[in-house]
């Protein structure tokens, strides 16, 4: 269950992301980290895509990791550190065996994205996220409920192992 | 040898699309399928995401599936057939194991987009491409070189068999 939970733990942060929420009181939120205080980015879905994953395993996870505006410029300059506005999102599915793609190539081949099971964010502000390198991070079921705070408390140290690339462990496909 | 073309054949079709170029000659270009006179489609690499697909075997691809305007709005609203002007665009790369994430993750589970290898479109113009179900296909290696008649003329009858689904395999991922 622990090496569950740690492998869950590790997809958030290599998938990881954050959204945005104007701060209700100052700074109070962004000082009560791991929550972040963050919501669902509006529009995500329709963002640009940086790469694909698969995490095999306890995982079984395939991911599309998409950038909004200021990440795709930033990753298409190889900006370092990634500025402020910055939005990183990885939607998650099962890494579904496709039985209507298998039967066309006539074997066990092919997989495709299957239910969804969760949306991933991070979301860059040097000064309010000052505490986690800049970053919130956030993550949101497969029926918008947030990650609880045990499983958000695991995504910076985790992410923080990857200082070279500003906590950001997706590279983009060109 | 005859298998490894039939799977790329298969992947070419599942990941199918096709680009558009005006016709220098009336229905000349057309009626010359397979090569139905396509050219890579600008802009494509910003296309929104319609899914991941990930092939073993022979294959060991990764692929994100994009499409155009018309497209991503036909797989929203479930429009079938897909009407002309839409664009579905395949990205390939190797099914690459990432010994950056699997060092984070204590153990070998995690694949990420390695080196691009090729990008497949099917283009619906339903009037132009009429002899081969409405669409064009279209194969750009990664030097951008098309693929040859021998290759292309497999892409209409394998993706022929999914004519529930108006030729096109990739389901919308939500």
């Amino acid at each position: 269950m622990k090496r569950i939970t740690f492998l869950l733990a590790a997809l958030a942060t290599l998938g990881g992301v954050v959204a945005f929420r104007a701060p209700a009181s100052g700074q109070t939120e962004a000082e009560a980290a791991p929550s972040y205080g963050v919501e669902l980015p509006p529009g995500y879905r329709d963002w640009r895509l940086i790469s694909v994953a698969h995490e095999e395993a306890n995982l079984n996870s395939f991911a599309a990791v998409l950038g909004n505006d200021v990440a795709i410029k930033a990753y298409r300059e190889g900006t370092l550190p990634f500025p402020d506005g910055t939005i990183i999102a990885a939607l998650h599915y099962s890494h579904a065996a496709s039985e209507e793609n298998n039967k066309v190539f006539g074997q066990s081949q092919s997989f495709v994205a299957g239910a969804p099971t969760n949306v991933q964010f991070m979301i860059k502000d040097s000064k309010r996220y000052a505490k986690t390198g800049g970053w919130a991070f956030a993550h949101f079921d497969k029926d918008g409920k947030p990650g609880n705070e045990a499983f958000m408390s695991t995504c910076f140290p985790c992410h923080n192992q990857n200082k070279a690339r500003d906590l950001v462990f997706t590279r983009y496909a060109p």
